[in-house]
């Protein structure tokens, strides 16, 4: 179904065609469905949506769409839809809203749930607490295998996840069962023996980015979550962090290039967001590259003497700012998957260096064999031979230990990668570049 | 437990203490233990491990531990570690492995496993078939709720996932049924009337990046997958979807940095592979690099003139790269994460265009006030803006197009990132920026 055949099926009044329609419909395809329609027309759609399917579908769609539907509806279809929805994924609405529409949505829920709300809603932003969900099965160490699937049975509609069971007492978390084991074992086992008491748990306040590599690293399906005082509060689910980590590899491909980060889609940021998102770096590296420009006139007499020297800028410039971006992209992507620690420092300037060796001297024999053969001057080709190679392994050495001095000062590595370096590379290229002209050209 | 301790109870013959130990970790971290000891130790305190945790630490491990167990375990201790194997992590040790030892395995392994190894061992290296699991629970359509856990309980010890279950006859895929759907319903339900028949699933030959998508976008624990003919032959499981994510990521990540992407690990390569990998683009970039000179050389006479007009090319050359690498890293995020598709060409050239003005506009007045104030020479304030203006512009136009051009002609968007573009726009840059001075300073 397309959005063409709704718009036409709801002007024919067709409404049981849609209803039907629908109902064979994935939540997330009707989300992406329902955004390409105009806004009348998707409140009209949204309508005809089942109950259940209404609460997830409202969940996919993006929250400019989320507020004109909460605008649309009435007090009681709201509270249909939220009382529906997960309660993380209701906190994920909430905090988009602005405030007249959070106040009318809190007052239409439960003290319990509004207690919960108002709790998700308080977590910082990028913290494991704003990205768990508060439902989940917990168990108690004496019951039986019996017992609990009869409690999964019970409970288990309403838990974003029953395949992992959390085993608790006195709120501690004592143990988990994955369902698997559940099924797998005799109906009169004692949960005790069964639970797993190895866990691998976050904390509240960590940041999401850490729950989502211990998803990843550990093959998890759900992990679950603490309070400072160790009592369990919630789950972070796969689904949510997989999330999590796209929207953190965006985040660091953003700000590589030199861009302010931003929650919202490239579409979905209006023209001037986004040239305030890319200014800033823009004017600070602009005037950092003056800086360049102040060495070049310091050499004013050098390439009036041979203009030559001029025409070989861009190219070493280029040269030495691509080579400390690769540098920095390898170790940022290292340190992301946690391959490369700070405690490697060493280690890591020691490869760098081996490399930078190989690589200069490729590149240095690969130009200076050019301009023996274009120009047929041995001293120019040393000269850019020689400027290659200096240049090269300084760009490797700034490249590999920037991100990782970002790291140590508790900043993204990310920020640390090509535009930032290549700036700073560049006034140390081309410094070097004149000085051995002045020294091999006697000027 | 770290390395060292391992180490002094094993050489003092404590096995049974190393045993206990080993026994309360979780198999990732067993695997990161045994790598960082000697190779004697290791393969002592792989023989440690319990049977069912050694083939799960086995397949954590790295390909170069893995021969050297592999060459060191007995042909009866080998297929035990096998036998316990996932089918789909055998098949990636397998891929690893010197054509002799994989041999040795595959003698070992009884006729029906070999030849589904070998199915596994024939699918390209970046397509479902090679990531897939064929193990899963497959149900009949007409069975009963009970019937079906009991089906679960019998073969679900040995199945990577047991959370999605399969309704499969004449080996075609009719629907789904969750773990979940199975736990809610009565036991005399039959499983056709509770399966989803709207069924997301790939094939074999399709991309793994597209089965980790779907998998992200569904929010999906296990997604299904078909040959050409349709039937049924495996599933891709949410954690090796997780881990497509993160090598396409790294993989892009590297691939805007012009260097050949790698399989391995930063520091699992050598310094020699590493230098291969970064040299190809360097060489491309520098020798294009030269094209931007040649554009200098032309302009001679003008700096002869005026020297100062130099000291403004690397800002240039910076700003419009800088300026082409964020609207490129925009448009490349923006198409992994599907929200830009090709059919948006336009819409995102009227976007850059307008965000182009607000930057250029910007940038252009900034460094015009700077020199105005520094050199207090209108004309050289209103060559530097102007060139701002058309370079940065053209920088954005060019940024946002070239990936897409690149997805047009079936290449990976991401290797028309910053390096490539920077090199391109340099070019033009300097162009711009010397017509328009000969222009204002007639020269």
């Amino acid at each position: 179904m397309v959005e063409k055949e709704v718009c036409e099926l709801l002007a024919g009044r067709q409404y049981k065609k849609i209803k039907e329609a629908f109902a064979q419909m994935n939540e997330v395809d009707l989300a992406d469905l329902l955004e390409q329609l105009p806004e009348k027309e998707m409140v009209m759609a949204f309508r005809l949506i089942g109950k259940e399917e209404a609460a997830e579908t409202f969940s996919y769609m993006e929250p400019k769409q989320q507020q004109i539907l909460v605008e649309a509806l009435t007090e009681r279809e709201l509270s249909e839809v939220l009382d529906e929805m997960f309660l993380d994924d209701a906190a994920d609405v909430l905090e988009e809203m602005p405030a007249n529409v959070v106040e009318r949505i809190l007052a239409r829920t439960d003290p319990e749930t509004r207690r919960q709300l108002n709790q998700l809603l308080s977590y910082p932003e990028d913290s494991v607490g704003s990205i768990m969900t508060v439902e989940y099965v917990d168990l108690k160490p004496r019951m039986t295998v019996k017992e609990a699937l009869e409690k999964i049975r019970r409970v288990g509609i309403d838990s974003e996840t029953i395949y992992t069971c959390y085993v608790i007492q006195n709120k501690k978390l004592l143990g988990i069962v994955t369902a698997r084991a559940l099924l797998i074992s005799h109906e009169d086992t004692v949960i005790e023996d069964i639970m797993e008491s190895n866990i691998i748990k976050v904390n509240t306040y960590d940041d999401q980015e850490e729950a989502a590599k211990l998803v990843r690293k550990y093959g998890l399906i759900a992990l679950p979550v603490v309070d400072k005082e160790g009592c369990m509060v919630g789950i972070v689910t796969v689904d949510d962090a997989m999330e999590v980590m796209q929207d953190e590899n965006t985040e660091d491909m953003t700000l590589m290039a030199a861009i302010q980060p931003s929650e919202s889609t490239y579409f979905g940021t209006s023209v001037l967001r986004h040239a305030r998102n890319r200014i800033p770096w823009l004017l600070v590296l602009m005037f950092s590259a003056t800086f360049t420009g102040m060495i070049i006139t310091k050499y004013e007499t050098a390439f009036a003497a041979i203009p030559l020297l001029v025409s070989f800028i861009p190219m070493i410039m280029d040269t030495s700012g691509n080579c400390g971006s690769q540098s920095a992209t390898l170790i940022i992507c290292g340190m992301a998957v946690d391959e490369i620690r700070l405690r490697d420092v060493f280690k890591v300037v020691w490869k760098e260096i081996r490399v930078a060796m190989a690589v200069s001297t490729t590149l240095a024999v690969a130009n200076g064999a050019r301009i023996l053969i274009m120009y047929h001057d041995m001293k120019l080709a040393l000269l850019i031979g020689l400027t290659l190679v200096c240049t090269v392994t300084l760009a490797e050495l700034i490249g590999c230990m920037l991100p990782m001095l970002a790291k140590r000062c508790r900043l993204d590595p990310a920020i640390m990668a090509s535009p930032l370096i290549t700036t700073c590379v560049d006034a140390a290229a081309i410094a070097i570049y004149f000085f051995i002209a002045t020294k091999l050209f006697s000027l």
